[in-house]
């Protein structure tokens, strides 16, 4: 009773539904209270007997759709212990025998209530008096947190208003569209998802990690590229995750858990900016802002379906930014759509510091070897249908050399920076780190002075080497070796993904050019998950869920602006 | 293809289904896809017409289950004009020709992902072929937002830290339960939701009214009462809603809209600590910290089925926060268990200063008056059932005299105050605030220093007229005169319930004595919504929908502590 539920609604075996249209079939009730007494005591192989075995059952919740039982008995040893809760209502809509609805409300041991909508089916591959009742499609609505930890480390409705027509920097609602602000303000109305390395006042940065946040102090001033967007008239939403020290491009960190990836159910986020890509992809801010270093923004930006630009290097001022590999290390923002892209960009990059660029495509075909072959099929059709399409022209196929060697330059100069940049840190405070963070700035550690000065000078070269290859003009090629892994994924798998992304993803970290993720290719869902199977396919054979991937413009340095225009050109 | 969706996943009328099993029926596929038109033109006749016109049609999201077809209807008028939304996949199973499941998922035009489940039936009451397809129960299932602005103005995880057993007041996680903190610190691990009327240290007060915040600075300090949560350990959640300048006790703000009632899908939350009482309701902070001047926390705990206290006026540090009536403004917490609550009082009120109460009750049936029936008949059986378990002695009546009289000694009092404290910044500022605060502010710009003067003398009269008739002992009596109205109700209708219940509240508030709310009370549910009607009956006509009513504990001043105790140990 404490909690104001009558302690009449509960509702066990022996208990009365709440409202029934229809006869009661035998065993249906008791297939129902058994399932939440699974639930009750975490009984993960009764909870999986519960729901049909088949490729087409179904499971929803805020996470978003699974469908067929491998990915939900996956989703459920993910999460782990199910949740303590009790029903208060339950409905039943009998449908005929063998089958019907329960819509169940449900008091979590948290507050709140919950809503369940299950269809049971009584098995039709079994013999009577065998077929048991069981779940062929469940929608779950638990109480929404107050915050999504995952994603976000502070929020404000807003948490720092943008800049108004009058110059004043307040708190009030922002102008609707159309005011007079729109010339003056061209982010009026639009809501950032700042990375939690960019300093906002009155905030402390905690670059991911709990005992970094917890020894900071907060900042007194924006950081440079937060006040860009603030004098813009852009409001800010809050401070988003960050892989931890932004050394990552999977997204999952091992204090606030991995952000969720809405265009793909199960799947991880990608990072480092994991947290402002899925506030992005979530609609729970228009833009994000954040920082590549070695794939940083344009990773999430392939694994979520976004539109993601990392900018030249040196292009926009990283004052307030906590460094990573500052020889690398970028700014960039993501968006759902390229025209907010494009408007967030020119706020923030001095335009006479702009050059154009022509839609003038080259591709290097060894660069997609270690492409999963369904990210290749889907790059090399979209250049395809580019071409056939009569918009653009043939790329032209070059030779960037070995980029095996390129990236491990990169991998070493990023080593020695990272470790320059939060060694000490990581030093005074052991065990902070998950495991494959510490393992790349423990190799930082081991770098000398020398062989950071020799990757630098060989990088240098490569630099020079690249550029004369492309003669000013835009590499395409994929933003991710493959579609969003799967949260199940291990450590190993996610390692072998992180490699073949960044052998792509390295090409415009080398040339400190800027780099546009477009989200135009797509692939099948399967190939991104464990255990779907049959249950994306449509009865003709055809999948028709899919995973977005990016396509990546790589430019000259100090053309991001017109690169944006030559994306946005691209056919699709 | 802006947003990484395929354009041929896209669901028309002549769209393939995603997965299908089953053999599909004629029709079902095009009723699906007009209802989605419909959405997306508004069209709330043909929306409403895609229901089936039942008592016991259902729909469920985030704010809970609704039953019947016109507390859907209420509903969908409420929020206007639907989402804009594209189906991404539909996937059908197919029950028989009458009957199907269509999970369907979509894609919303301010991003993120939807999953909707729908039971559609062939309407069995109509003549083929004119049966046509319609939703018995549907499960929705939006994009989160990154916060519940009804709720909360800002949230961190935490927003600010409670001290830990070390002294310092740092960011990192609490200590686990058990953890040696446990005795200094004794709210280690709670969470507060802190009425915006409180200085939060960095945060400027809001007090409910967008404008009033725009123009107002960040606090250097806690309030007090902050304060004292922090120091025992407590993690501050965030800053929550109040009504405009807490002056209602609806919930219902101008700016903001109400909060959600978890425990009465479609009703108001109560107020003015409304966003408090929400979060602590849905289990997003676990103590709301309070305001109480003629009701503020009592009638959200009532509504909301929380357990919740209103001090002894001047028992609790009013220093940082923003007064409304400082003769009758007290300092309370709401929590969904007793034992919280006590734990958090005890951080907060000197014992010292507290003196003991017995459980000795006492009833004036007058009061009962103004009340709804259903809430008279719920208090007199508890009362009943009581006395009759033998737990307590049979309560004596008592006559506390024309308490119309004393109301409206409370009223011109409090707006008189309420004119002093926010008057000068609303002729500053007109046109800001909802009509009904704004007229109650008006009547207290009438009373004139002589009117209030008199009124606080006869005040002060029927203080000690109240107390020597009370003489040491615990009123009883309903915290609410009703359980919480719909969302839907007129302005009227809120204002009636709104006087009957400070009938009731106002006696505490004369008092300046502490008053416990309990939620020990319920009423069906049918006497709060309209259109419910037989949709909350069980088969057996005995509803099993019920909504929460507060039971109210007055005790002498200076007793909180021990009236806590008594209110703990009401049997129930």
């Amino acid at each position: 009773m404490a909690d104001g539920v009558p302690e009449e609604a509960r509702v066990g075996s022996d208990a009365t539904p709440t409202t029934v249209e229809g006869d009661l079939p035998d065993g249906l009730l008791a297939a129902f209270d058994a399932y939440e007494r699974a639930l009750a005591a975490d009984d993960q192989p009764a909870l999986a007997a519960a729901f049909e075995p088949t490729a087409t059952v179904m499971r929803a919740d805020a996470g978003g759709l699974l469908v067929g039982h491998d990915a939900i008995t996956a989703f459920r040893g993910r999460r782990g212990s199910g949740p303590l809760r009790r029903v208060v209502e339950c409905h039943v809509r009998v449908l005929d025998g063998d089958a019907a609805l329960i819509v169940s409300v449900n008091a979590p041991a948290g507050g709140g209530r919950g809503v369940v909508t299950q269809l049971w089916r009584r098995a039709p591959f079994a013999e009577a008096p065998l077929r048991p009742w069981r779940i062929a499609s469940a929608q779950v609505q638990a109480p929404p947190p107050a915050i999504d930890r995952r994603v976000w480390r502070v929020v404000g409705e807003p948490l720092v208003s943008g800049a108004r027509g009058d110059g004043s920097t307040g708190t009030a609602p922002p102008a609707g569209p159309g005011s007079a602000d729109d010339a003056t303000r061209p982010l009026s109305g639009e809501t950032v998802a700042v990375k939690d390395l960019f300093a906002v006042a009155g905030h402390a940065i905690g670059a991911g990690v709990p005992a970094y946040l917890a020894g900071a102090t907060p900042e007194t001033r924006h950081a440079a590229a937060v006040q860009r967007l603030v004098d813009a008239g852009a409001d800010l939403r809050g401070i988003a995750r960050t892989d931890e020290f932004a050394y990552s491009i999977a997204g999952r960190n091992s204090a606030y858990g991995t952000p969720p990836n809405p265009a793909v159910p199960g799947a991880i986020s990608g990072g480092s900016t994991s947290g402002p890509a899925t506030a992005v992809a979530l609609g729970q801010a228009s833009i994000a802002l954040g920082t590549d270093t070695g794939g940083s923004l344009r990773v999430p930006a392939s694994y979520q379906g976004l539109w993601g630009i990392r900018t030249t290097h040196g292009a926009v001022d990283r004052t307030g930014l906590l460094p990573l590999a500052p020889t690398f290390d970028t700014v960039g923002w993501l968006t759902r759509d390229v025209d907010t892209l494009r408007r967030t960009a020119a706020t923030s990059l001095p335009r006479a510091e702009q050059r154009g660029v022509e839609p003038s495509f080259v591709v290097d075909p060894t660069l997609l070897a270690p492409v999963s072959p369904e990210v290749r099929a889907a790059f090399t059709s979209a250049v395809d249908e580019a071409v056939a399409s009569g918009a653009v022209a043939r790329p032209e196929e070059v030779a960037l050399g070995d980029v095996a060697h390129l990236f491990e330059l990169f991998r070493v100069r990023q080593a020695f920076e990272a470790w320059r940049s939060d060694g000490a840190w990581i030093t005074a405070h052991p065990g902070e780190l998950a495991p494959d963070v510490a393992a790349r700035f423990a190799f930082g550690s081991t770098i000398s002075p020398q062989q950071a000065e020799e990757a630098r000078v060989a990088l240098e070269h490569e630099r020079h080497r690249l550029e004369s290859t492309l003669a000013g003009r835009v590499l395409l090629l994929p933003s991710a070796s493959s579609a969003a892994p799967s949260l199940s994924a291990t450590a190993a798998e996610v390692d072998a993904v992180r490699s073949a992304t960044l052998g792509l993803t390295c090409v415009a970290g080398v040339l400190g050019a800027p780099a546009v993720s477009a989200p135009v290719l797509h692939v099948p869902v399967e190939a991104t998950r464990q255990g779907q199977g049959d249950a994306s396919r449509a009865p003709d054979g055809a999948s028709r869920r899919r995973a977005p991937v990016g396509l990546c413009f790589v430019g000259p340095r100090g053309s991001d602006l017109a690169l944006l225009g030559v994306a946005a050109a691209w056919p699709s």
